[in-house]
């Protein structure tokens, strides 16, 4: 390794290549909670040519190395092993072009998400990909992971949001496809090798983004429903109304609803009354509050929903929202809970929880479930309240072995990275698989780019 | 060949292999327009059983083949040569499910696009791709040319309508993915290898479609505008005040419109003086024609657009959409004429066609240029009408170069099949077209599959 460190210096400066106590904490794990390490060296190259270099060098010297940008993933994939070299973008930062014409934004991989959102609403746009994490989160790690966020039901996931990229391969070379265009169709979309790969195919380093028109304001409301049926009538019924309007759709069952108003501080109900789901919806367009109270009015009039709220500034949109983000809040005092960001097709997801539920609790009889998600996506978080820390396998055990047979996926939105990897074949079959690990021997033959994170 | 005949009619059965005479002319070409040719067979497979039993026996027997859906491509990806074995998904046709709760429809790659349409609308759902071979284009051929359309802007390509595949690869493997969410991040999003890849690197079986919300209502305008300066403008204002509801943008220039005016029949302008260029713009959501009046008249008010028609009825919206969709019956009588389909960053589109139309007029003084495109979607569609077919060649060599410094793409939406291989480099590095090269070389290293489509 000490060959390597030394040309890895030459190639970047010393000033970019950090060595044992020089490594801060920062370096050692990423969100997940996995096994924190030092990593052989830091790696921080400022430019495409340099990551290219870093790549070169590893690749002859068969070193492996882990991708590290905000490091707020929850699955490990950034987490180091004490014999990868970790290669941060945090040098690798910046917005190129704001193109208010073609609406899009050329950015650095290592440009946080709230930077980008930010210029983007500077110049009247709006770059729509949004989650709890992005003031710390980069653009790199949305894109490898292909991130979701509220709003996938409008604007869909990363993937959707991203015109070209630029990408450095395993062994060096850069593939450049900064394509500006909505429509292109010239060959192979190679983008989609990286998108939500996890860095195991290549390293993003640039990236084009799709802007949109700013809507002019939202309109958020909150809506009491009697039953998981009534929220699919209800889903559908928003979809119909407000069309490409509808921007947020967030279920949360009484569970995870009286869960978070009992424990996390400053969090309150709009209702006086208690009931069985709860839909935090909202609409971003030109203003039209009217139009969202007429179509409330007459759910209510007809006895489709039980209750609703309509935000009247937004100071109660954000009490609203707490209640749904509150979640990050409550996981810090649970202490081991076991937490799933699950998709399961939303014509079982009922018979799913119906099924799940009662064995969880045959087994575990003190776990408490907290159910909530983006509904319109198929995206589910469960959250058990395991009691004790060797309960957690058991409930991933179970949880996931549902999710397989009820055709869901593991994974919705936060990845797959170390932590998932033994349930992948739950959500995709040996046929699959094989294809993935054609596609990484085939990219990266020396298996030196993020290994053993997705793929085992 | 004999031998593979013989194989081939022993698994799929005598009426599902053609050869010699019994071979109908309708599988010699698609719609290109490239040297039609008498397949070594044709093979029918009724089941993904079956195509996986054709090409486990063309693997093994070294055979090529070709994959035909509704013939309807203008690349020539379709049109066989003699030494290959034509693979007809006619008779792997129909709607299997459509599931109203999850907005789902599960589809056989042989199912017309019309067919799918129909049964969304008959639920009272939209599936949302249109394009003008909708009677008789397979949704399987939609998906491996990753086709545009009318309503990109809102709705994107079909990629973005398309949650799961079955796919059959080279060697008959089966790969099934036929995902119903629309978040999964578990594993690599395997689909994306076959949308847009004209069938070199799988054979698309079965799908799953994303179903909307239908729109209430289409209210359509004609506006005309000073220059392309203010389309882009106009562009935004629509985006801005119209939100996710804007549908259609079509751009046509003076030349282009004049033309259809002149040449179609039954085609007349609804305006009486001519302008610069004409936007027919389209708002699809519940009835908000007063909206677009009122918006029309505040930009008509300021001096911003020269004028504007909105539609009163679906009678004169037919008849507005028949000057952009007119090209179909003009080019039947231009005999000459070199069609394109090409994207460049909107921000470079004026200057593209400024620097393109002298150096065109320079070389063929009687050519006629008429430009038309989805302009929100960096989409331009050039016709030109070139006296002798020998002309033909000299335009292409002149489009593509300028398209390719120009940053753009040398095909928006109709793929690259066999005609456009030779200009591919124009838009794609060699980094690129050596990584796409890389992959088909993996998944189909025997080159048995739409050999000489898309990659040289």
């Amino acid at each position: 390794m000490n060959n390597t460190i030394r040309q890895l210096t030459d190639e970047l400066g010393p000033d970019a290549v950090l060595t044992g106590p020089d490594i801060s904490g920062k370096y050692h794990a990423d969100g997940s909670g996995e096994t924190a390490h030092v990593p052989a060296a830091v790696v921080r190259p400022a430019s495409t040519g340099q990551v290219s270099g870093v790549m070169r060098i590893c690749s002859s010297n068969n070193r492996k190395i882990v991708v590290q940008g905000g490091l707020t993933g929850l699955c490990g994939g950034a987490t180091p092993r004490e014999d990868e070299v970790a290669l941060s973008l945090e040098r690798l930062t910046g917005i190129e072009e704001l193109d208010r014409d073609s609406m899009t934004m050329t950015v650095l991989a290592g440009t946080p998400l709230q930077t980008i959102q930010d210029a983007a609403d500077d110049a009247g746009l709006l770059f729509p990909l949004d989650l709890g994490a992005r003031g710390s989160c980069n653009i790199g790690g949305n894109i490898s992971t292909n991130a979701g966020g509220n709003e996938v039901i409008r604007y869909g996931m990363t993937r959707n949001l991203i015109l070209g990229l630029e990408v450095v391969l395993a062994d060096g070379t850069v593939i450049t496809s900064l394509n500006k265009m909505l429509k292109n169709n010239a060959g192979y979309d190679l983008k989609h090798l990286f998108i939500g790969t996890e860095g195991t195919l290549g390293i993003v380093t640039r990236a084009v983004l799709r802007l949109f028109a700013r809507p002019e304001s939202r309109n958020t409301a909150l809506v009491a429903i009697q039953s998981f049926d009534e929220v699919i009538r209800f889903l559908h019924f928003m979809s119909r109304e407000f069309s490409g309007s509808l921007s947020s759709f967030e279920v949360m069952w009484d569970s995870y609803y009286d869960y978070i108003i009992r424990h996390v501080p400053a969090v309150s109900s709009p209702f006086d009354d208690r009931y069985p789901i709860y839909v935090l919806t909202e609409i971003s367009d030109k203003s039209n509050q009217n139009g969202l109270e007429d179509a409330l009015a007459g759910e209510l009039g007809a006895g489709r929903i039980l209750d609703a709220v309509i935000c009247q500034s937004e100071r109660e949109r954000q009490s609203v929202w707490a209640i749904r983000d509150g979640v990050g809040d409550a996981m810090a005092v649970i202490s081991n809970n076991a937490n799933f960001d699950v998709s399961v097709p939303i014509n079982r997801m009922a018979d799913f929880l119906a099924q799940l539920e009662p064995e969880i609790k045959g087994l575990l009889p003190d776990t408490s479930l907290l159910v909530f998600g983006h509904i319109g996506d198929g995206n589910l978080h469960l959250v058990f309240t395991a009691n004790r820390k060797e309960d957690k396998k058991t409930v991933y055990d179970v949880v996931y072995r549902h999710v397989g047979a009820y055709n869901g996926s593991v994974s919705a939105e936060h990845g797959i990275g170390m932590q998932k990897r033994a349930y992948l074949h739950q959500s995709r079959s040996n046929e699959e698989i094989a294809l993935m690990k054609l596609l990484k021997q085939t990219m990266d033959p020396k298996g030196i780019l993020n290994p053993g994170r997705v793929l085992g």
